[in-house]
């Protein structure tokens, strides 16, 4: 058994199914797992309330943080734990001081609950929201371009997502932060594919708000995600969901400050176990190689799929040169989301594992860096069969 | 050994301590811990991501609504599931469409991350913030007459707690809710002391927001807790935090809506294992008795904590007469947050927790149902030695 299969036992899920939504939620290494349940028992040792256990949840906030901000390459202070990728947004988008006719900029590849926020921030602040169309530059066209083309002198903010969850193009951050700085726009950054796939340097990159989550591409448990505020912005981004995490008190227990950190956007107690088993999993992926070597293997598969996919009767892949993400989604010739849908569910009764997409109607199947040649063999086995039942 | 004894075995928590911060945090049952690592395997079994587990988490998510909706007696379209009680007031209170010149009506027995929403929101909003003397009627007054002198016609919001944390004292919800219809002012109740300890009926009582918490007199883990929002008043509490959870898609995954209920005020992803543990808590205390029973016992032990406390040398209990919740809080004669922090590292030393207050500067002892009587008389012989030692 080589170094690949011995390294894939270590995550359960992947035992019994050949599997591909690692673009929704990664399997947990087991232990990740293991963490969580000891962090439990350890809690109700030494607690579950009282100083030691206080202690114990500092020093494990702290040593995620840290965890997370040597992923990103920033300082652990500028990250905010989160419950999930969609609150750090909800942070960032709230945070902001609108007046009446400010701007904000959406793409047209948002996650629906993120095209949500932008709408009722638009309604209660009496904020104007546009959606600038970057899903037809996936093969064609420069989206920076696009960008450029629709930021206005009242753009306060362009939320956009690093790699895009539906098409899996992959976003040039450095140069549309570089917009967004020119003009004064904040740049949202939406993380959710991008965090434990693509090496990261926000520090370089200059983004203002980058919102993620452990759950996905990192493989830790739902419910643990971040936010990362770059320092020189921080002040300005004001704390709306608050709570006692995100204040200093007087000898009265009186709020007379935020912190100073990225605590000021935290609220109150969260499941902190969980934290013990995020920093596991960040653990295994930086045992297993560096962010550009994983990088890299993801690639190298979305690749081989991607060819794979292209050399199929009546299979469509959405991008017309090899992916640059983990993603990789394609379409059947007749583009029906009932179709899609069919197929979708005649894989997952082979136990194969894969997803649809309402826009652009498609099927999504994902690869991580451990994802075996022979388990992409038999997604497409099990495409061509399915091609063979539906006629 | 009798009935109580072999239920608290229970409770590995209470194995190898004294515990009376329930107020902070309870001890977990072990199948709810059980129910969580089980929960987790499950999740990693059938997917993590596919439709079944998707299945899953709609059954998981609807049982754990189930259970809190009987032990508040609501229907369970009415709860929101948050990850704690400061959430679902921070949901009540960003919520409401604030006017300038509105008034925000708080106590002064509130928690800091409470005032520091109210105070935020009144910088936002140019909303005036205003707090009225309950902490005073602990003992004489009435907290009704307090609280109806300072409602104002232009009051949107009354905010306080059920049981306040810093006392111990319970409010009548009853009364209280009824001068708020009559004022037209909505009621948000933070019930973190309350669900779990007191019997309730929030459909009687009429409140409007009623937030609350898992992991403390539930007895379930860090991370869940919920908010009640009064059906007639749903519509006019707007999302604020939001995400894909809240919402209702069209056919090319557009937001077309709010959920109908509780699921509006939901964000993302969470920890959905949590929500087994949570209702196994729920499940234990409910075949141990019913809620009024609970509540009768929890009154019993905290009558004879009280006497007992009374009875000691140099030592005040707040209440002069037997508290009505199972918070105990009680203050050293020369009543300085240093002697009632000595005092409480002097317990914790021979392993019995409690917490200091603030604000009035106290100690605070909880007693839950399965509170032993030796329990309550360790404490006091803990209190007793340390009178002696510090001289």
């Amino acid at each position: 058994m080589n170094r690949l299969h011995l390294y894939r036992q270590q995550f359960p899920a992947l035992e019994n199914k050949t599997y591909f939504n690692y673009g929704g939620q990664g399997p947990m290494p087991q232990v990740a797992m293991d963490a969580i349940t000891q962090a439990q028992v350890h809690i109700q040792e030494i607690g579950p309330f009282g100083t030691e256990v206080g202690s114990w949840i500092d020093e494990e906030t702290k040593a995620i943080k840290v965890a997370i901000a040597a992923e990103l390459h920033v300082p652990p202070a500028t990250i905010t734990i989160t419950e999930n990728v969609t609150v750090g947004c909800n942070i960032a988008m709230w945070g902001i001081d609108w007046n009446p006719g400010d701007h904000l900029l959406l793409t047209d590849c948002e996650h629906p609950g993120i095209v949500a926020i932008a709408q009722e921030i638009g309604r209660r602040f009496a904020v104007e929201v546009t959606i600038c169309p970057l899903m037809a530059t996936l093969n064609q066209g420069d989206p920076v371009a696009v960008i450029d083309q629709h930021l206005r002198s009242n753009t306060r903010l362009l939320v956009l997502s690093h790699i895009l969850w539906n098409t899996g193009q992959v976003l040039p951050l450095d140069k549309i932060s570089k917009l967004c700085i020119d003009n004064q726009t904040r740049l949202l950054v939406d993380a959710a594919q991008s965090v434990g796939s693509l090496p990261l340097n926000l520090t370089e990159l200059e983004v203002d708000f980058y919102a993620f989550t452990g759950h996905k591409w990192l493989c830790g448990p739902g419910g643990v995600g971040g936010l990362y505020v770059r320092p020189e912005v921080r002040d300005s981004l004001k704390p709306t969901f608050i709570g006692w995490r995100s204040i200093l008190t007087d000898s009265q227990g009186q709020p007379v400050d935020w912190h100073s950190d990225g605590k000021r956007y935290e609220v109150a107690t969260s499941n902190y176990p969980l934290y013990a088993g995020l920093k596991q999993a960040i653990a295994i992926h930086q045992q297993w190689g560096t962010a550009e070597e994983r990088y890299q293997q993801i690639c190298n598969h979305s690749e081989y799929l991607w060819r794979r996919l292209g050399a199929l009767p009546n299979i469509i892949p959405l991008r017309t040169s090899p992916p640059e993400s983990g993603l990789v989604s394609f379409q059947l010739t007749q583009k029906t989301p009932q179709a899609h849908r069919q197929l979708v569910e005649f894989l997952q009764s082979r136990k194969i594992f894969t997803r649809t997409i309402a826009d652009p109607s498609c099927v999504r199947a994902c690869v991580h860096y451990f994802t075996l040649e022979l388990e992409i063999d038999q997604l497409i086995e099990g495409i061509e069969e399915w091609l063979v039942v539906s006629g």
